[in-house]
C-alpha cells in the first residue's frame, strides 16, 4: 500500500544523451511535494549524490518546516515534510525496508517508453495490495539514464496527449501520473 | 472545438483575501505552455494588466522563439508560440472573436468550488461541439477573485486528491485538468 516517489538527479541524460548530474530545482521541490501531499503519497525522495545539492535541498525544506516559511504558509510545510533527501535509489530501497519492512517495487517513467510497459490502470489496481511498497521513479534533465531504467522492476506507459508532442515538464508529468493512479475522477450523472 | 486557457494575474486574491496583481512566474510560462502544447490547445493567454509584466512575458517568449533559446531547444518554442499576452479577459473575448468568429465560453476553476459546478466529463463531451470556443480560466496567487468567478459562464469541479489537502500548484492543476479533458487514458486489457 505505501506509495512513494523518487525524483532522480543522477544518472540522467542531457539533451545530447550524455550522463549528467542535474541540479536541484526549487519548483520541483514545491510543486511535486504539493502533488504528493494531495494524492496521499507516503514519501517524496529527492535523489542526488552531490552533497552541496543535498545540503541545499534540506535547507529549503527546513525553511518551510521551521523557518519563517512555516509561519507564512503552513500548508507548504505539510507538503514538504514528505521529503527525504537521499543519494541513490539503493538508499531509497534501504529506507523503505526501514520504514515498511520490505523493499519497494520501482516503477520507472519515461516519455519515450515503448513496448513491455505497464498500463496505469493495472498499477492502480496493484496499489491496492496492502503489503506492497511502490516507488514511482522520475528523471530530471532529459530523463532517466537507460541503464537505470533497465534495472527497475517495471516501466509505466508514457503520458499521451492529443498529438505527438511529449515534452511535459517533470512537474506536470508527476501531477498527471498521480491523478491517474490515485485521483477520483467524477462521472457524468 | 477551439480550446484555450487563460492564466489570470488580476484580479486574484492573496492569502489574506485581498485583491492583488500577482507577478508573472517563469515556470508558469514554460510548464503551462508545454502542457497546453501536449494536449493540443489552441492558445495560452497570459493575462496581466501591468505593462512591465507584459513586456517581461513577451521578452521571455521571444527568447525561445527567436533568441538563442530557439536554437538550444526548439521544442520549447513549439510550446511557447501558443502564448499571447493580454491585459484582461475582455481582451481574451475579443481575441477569440477575431480568431474564430465567436466569444469563448469561460470555464472557471477553483480549489474551493462548491455546488453548481460542471463535471469534467460533461465539459469533455461539450468540447466535441465543433463550433464552440472554450477558455479555461486559472488564477495565480491564492486564486481568482470571487467577483471574477461569478461573472464566468460556468465553474468546473475542483480536483480532488486522496484527502482534504487541496493546495496543488497552478501548474499541476492545469496539467491534471487538461489530462482529464483531453488525455487518452488507457484501459486494462
Amino acid at each position: 500500500m505505501p506509495l512513494t516517489l523518487a525524483l532522480v538527479h543522477h544518472p540522467v541524460v542531457n539533451k545530447r544523451g550524455e550522463t549528467v548530474v542535474s541540479s536541484i530545482t526549487n519548483f520541483d521541490i514545491h510543486d511535486i511535494a504539493r502533488s504528493c501531499r494531495t494524492y496521499g503519497l507516503d514519501r517524496y525522495f529527492l535523489v542526488t549524490p552531490t552533497e552541496p545539492q543535498q545540503w541545499l535541498a534540506r535547507r529549503i525544506v527546513r525553511h518551510w518546516l521551521e523557518g519563517w516559511g512555516a509561519e507564512y504558509n503552513s500548508n507548504r510545510g505539510e507538503a514538504l515534510q514528505l521529503i527525504e533527501v537521499l543519494a541513490t535509489l539503493d538508499d531509497v530501497r534501504r529506507r523503505c525496508i526501514e520504514l515498511w519492512g520490505r523493499p519497494p517495487r520501482f516503477a520507472g517513467t519515461s516519455a519515450r517508453a515503448q513496448g513491455g510497459v505497464l498500463a496505469l490502470e493495472e498499477l492502480r489496481a496493484m496499489l491496492e495490495q496492502p503489503e506492497e511498497v511502490t516507488c514511482l521513479v522520475f528523471g530530471t534533465g532529459w530523463g532517466l539514464h537507460p541503464d537505470l531504467l533497465r534495472g527497475l522492476d517495471f516501466l509505466l506507459e508514457p503520458i499521451l496527449g492529443a498529438g505527438d508532442y511529449n515534452h511535459l515538464s517533470v512537474r506536470a508529468a508527476v501531477a498527471i501520473y498521480l491523478d491517474r493512479l490515485r485521483g477520483h475522477v467524477s462521472k457524468t450523472p
